[in-house]
């Protein structure tokens, strides 16, 4: 009797779960996960598979100075994209692509500048595999320097080299991201975490986009990751905000969803309503957050944050008229006052993050 | 008794381990891995913390040709640096840092062009918070950008421009990565995955090195970031293979131990007795792999593989004598053959770790 007890205590013990070794206890994880979220940054995140690949890109051959001038003439790929990926264990959902907008990385997707968890590691709690990449040109997937080297050689004229732009902390960042009016100025309601400034302009790089090839590889190679991974969700933001609609056109086979975060443009006053049928079957998110009266800070007659909402809008109705499933999702209507720009690093960016969630699994087949 | 064979059964199926919920299992399966390491990629990865910050930098001031003339002249840091991690769950040894060398980035330390895990992955799977950089002045830590944009403006002579260096497949990739002696034949012995050699060449990208301020300003963010860590290993490799002699000579109460891999030089001409007496307290290891008479493919007098080699030895002897812990590991000797440059991406990659770690058990606290 004594044994029948602690028998009895060790199942209580084990509960409805069972483990022999290390990976069966992650897949009895993985099955508490399936239906019950581990949303909290302080458990344990449980993978079944990460990493790192590249994807696209072509053979260039370069000359001894076009190289820097350190060895010989030699091929160098260029136009390749880096892809960081996370797989959650257990049955997943449809893979999400993540692309940063201008100036900055992948990494915008990854830890908040206040060092909270990101969108990245949220997704994959969430049970989608998520893949995070380097624009073309950018960070991990480098640029063609070739241009540069022959101007510093004077085998170029200096009018050739492409500008290189960089994220400001005023004006491209604190006033353009809506983060506040004004120098040391924040909107009263504001959703980023204004302590952590700082890190946001750690986060600047310089961006190269200047230097490509038109159209942007950038399209032709997401469309090759969406053929690689068997369908995507693609998820843009800011200058890659429209990327997922230039994607689509190429791949509507593939793309099974398109989620535009405060698209620089909707390319409404660019798409005819025959490129738009063809998006007719793919569901189509924008996001904006708050404070769209903000300047863009960029001079001239460039639309404004306003004027970019308004287009985006414009598409909407568009698409919806020729049939589509497109839609706005304006937080500040939902009574979600102060998100920025970098919605994704904002303090309530789980709660932006949920709202998207829950647009996928209404409008996606899981 | 029909029951109590029921519990037993149960009780067989739980073994030792129990779990209550997803966290339980996760502390269970840990308890496992603290014993035996699971090193299968196929394994699932149980993550206490994983992310991304920023170490370092500075602010500067730039004018609006500097910026990229896209918005109003600002402040925008420089010299900042990029931090990926991954922290195992449980007992945890030494926080690891793994520095890449010229023309790449910090995923040289992931998935290997083949698709086979990295050491940042097996690190981590074998209880070491891991931490992989992009240089200063390289990939997600950007650089700066303004002489390039002045140029560009013609407000500054194209001689000042800094040279951007590329990694070529054949002379910096093939033959200097000692894969093989020319275009398209490898040793027989090679043990890099030849047939994924494309993808080591999307892994090269611009190098910027050049554009940097002296002292490299990597050495002293490294030590912040051992600072920060409270003690790291510091890895180095190729072009940051002495980074590790540098940030100790700086941090010595924190850099807790130096393993230099594939070394392009190991500072022995440059650094003097005393310097080297403040390393004697830090174990040091010197990595290198095989075929050492192959060609650099650099012009003139520079130093070839086995003078590289020849140097870092001296200078083990040198600390050695000073009373301090440094050695070789050249696995050839072990009767390990065919290794490459990029040890890390070899076919044997788990195995040349294995060794390390088996230095760094016998020779620091854990």
């Amino acid at each position: 009797m004594n044994n029948l007890f602690q028998l009895k205590k060790i199942i209580t013990f084990c509960g409805a779960l069972a483990c022999l070794s290390a990976f069966a206890c992650v897949k009895a994880a993985r099955a508490e996960t399936a239906t019950s979220p581990v949303t909290s940054e302080n458990s344990p995140l449980v993978l079944a598979k990460r990493g790192s690949f590249f994807i696209g890109g072509e053979k260039a051959k370069q000359n001894f100075i076009e190289l820097g001038s350190q060895r010989a003439a030699d091929t160098v790929t260029i136009n390749q994209m880096y892809v960081e990926f996370m797989q959650p264990v257990g049955k997943t959902k449809l893979p999400v692509v993540m692309v940063h907008g201008a100036g900055l990385s992948g990494n915008s997707y990854d830890t908040t500048p206040d060092g909270r968890m990101g969108w990245y590691e949220y997704f994959v709690r969430n049970a989608y595999p998520t893949y995070v990449v380097d624009q073309v040109g950018r960070a991990r997937s480098g640029f063609n320097q070739a241009i540069f080297n022959g101007v510093g050689a004077k085998e170029a004229d200096p009018s050739q080299q492409p500008k290189i732009t960089r994220m400001g902390d005023l004006h491209a960042a604190w006033i353009n991201f809506r983060i506040g009016p004004s120098q040391g100025v924040a909107y009263k309601d504001s959703q980023f975490p204004i302590e952590a400034i700082d890190e946001l302009s750690r986060m600047g790089i310089p961006d190269l986009s200047a230097s490509l090839t038109s159209p942007n590889p950038n399209y032709q190679t997401l469309s090759m990751l969406a053929d690689k991974l068997d369908g995507i969700i693609l998820m843009g933001h800011s200058q890659s905000g429209h990327f997922p609609l230039e994607t689509a056109l190429l791949n509507s086979e593939k793309v099974k969803a398109m989620i535009l975060l405060e698209p620089g443009t909707c390319l409404n006053d660019q798409l005819s309503d025959a490129q738009l049928k063809k998006l007719t079957s793919i569901p189509l998110l924008v996001v904006y957050g708050d404070h769209l009266s903000s300047s863009t800070e960029l001079p001239g007659n460039a639309l404004g944050w306003q004027q970019r909402f308004e287009g985006c809008q414009t598409l909407i109705k568009r698409i919806n008229t020729l049939g589509g499933h497109a839609q706005m999702l304006y937080p500040p209507s939902l009574g979600i006052l102060g998100n920025s720009h970098m919605l994704m690093l904002d303090k309530n960016n789980l709660q932006i993050a949920d709202l998207i969630m829950d647009w996928i699994n209404k409008n996606t087949n899981q």
